[in-house]
């Protein structure tokens, strides 16, 4: 259903080029997507990129301006994130043909964000720690360096033919959780490792993002985020009993 | 073959502004093609066009200046023109997508071109004509407007796509877990929850089902099994101190 790409936000973080920002805002509109999300730009919206934008220059002008990047989240039931690299321990990454399915499918549900890196550095591992989703554009193996704009004006070309062929609401029972509460039970998940002493945190190795790799695979819903809770709870409480 | 994007060239005709050759050469390259052919440019090769080509400047270096659309259609065996719309009387034109196979096919055999008009008004008739094979990329019926070095951009994507043989497998390389390994981690599981209370093993209701669902659909790897293990573990001796 092309009405699932009014739910998709684009987030560009910590982006450099007024540039960039302008013509992101032309690709998102040339393939239907309108929503687009700054989280804290290093440069103005300037004069370059509304020459950019050209005539998506409403998508730019009505973009959400976020301090953080949870801000940029809050509310979405998938959170994808573009990487150009595999780093260890990130969760299995999917190609960006292989992700769209599955981001219209969020879409049909809620809330989902297609999260986009700084023009040099991409994402930082604290941003791409909050994506449940890393996504990678194929590239020559020599010259992976694609322009922002370019891979956002893939993404959405590839939301757009994956948009097209989604069958109009397959009605799954299942409620995704909300990107929140799966962060609210990761807290607690570590919460209750340290208590019960199987997490030291002042050497905490690479337990949390083992776990919240595992769970980000399996994509949460709602309702086993409760039982999950309900476990830790009784595992909590029965200790101190 | 992805050898075979070697063959294919990139032809840009009357193009009016530097940053858009210049992208146009870093789009090529993040996608394995490298020979730029350039029709009767309305601009010089500037600082911004090196600028817009980021490492991608010997492509731009390299590339062929003609004075004519013939004149770099000299040799192909098949000449593919980018077109935003239907024309009466142009041949019936493919989406890029289904188009991409048929050009890669064609560079088995000898040089193809991808033609692509001017910013402001696309192919011209008279280009069109020269193009055999008229490619449109969908886009959103009120906003069709992609930037020039956009549609190089996912023109290109699309024939990396179709060339690669066989793309390289999204999953990871970690080892999954046995079978036998995943069943003794639910019967521990399962366990720990009877302990705490949290389990009424007289009246189980869907607790375990509903957590086998949760982690069959995440495939767990061996090292994670480990890991949830040691932490229900962690969980059950410190109930019994």
């Amino acid at each position: 259903m092309l009405a699932h790409l009014s739910r998709i936000r684009v987030v560009l973080t910590r982006t450099s080029h007024p540039g960039n920002i302008g013509a992101a805002a032309r690709a998102m509109k040339t393939m239907g997507l309108t929503r687009l999300f700054l989280v804290d730009p290093q440069c103005q919206i300037d004069g370059q990129a509304r020459a950019m934008a050209s005539n998506a220059l409403d998508v730019l002008g009505r973009a959400t301006h976020c301090a953080s990047l949870a801000q940029a989240l809050d509310g979405c039931v998938l959170v994808a994130g573009l990487t150009a690299r595999r780093r260890e321990y990130a969760a299995p990454f999917k190609w960006a043909r292989d992700a769209a399915p599955e981001v219209i499918a969020a879409a049909a549900a809620g809330e989902v964000a297609l999260v986009f890196g700084n023009e040099t550095s991409g994402l930082s591992n604290d941003e791409l720690a909050q994506c449940r989703l890393p996504v990678a554009i194929p590239t020559d193996a020599q010259f992976s360096s694609l322009n922002l704009a370019a891979a956002v004006q893939v993404m959405c070309y590839e939301l757009r033919l994956a948009a097209r062929e989604a069958a109009p609401a397959s009605a799954s029972a299942d409620v995704p959780a909300s990107h929140q509460d799966i962060q609210r039970f990761y807290a607690h998940l570590e919460q209750a490792a340290i208590e019960c002493g199987f997490l030291d945190s002042a050497n905490p190795k690479r337990l949390m993002p083992r776990l919240r790799r595992l769970f980000d695979r399996a994509g949460l819903e709602r309702e086993e985020v409760s039982i999950l809770r309900g476990l830790l709870n009784a595992f909590q409480k029965h200790r101190k009993s």
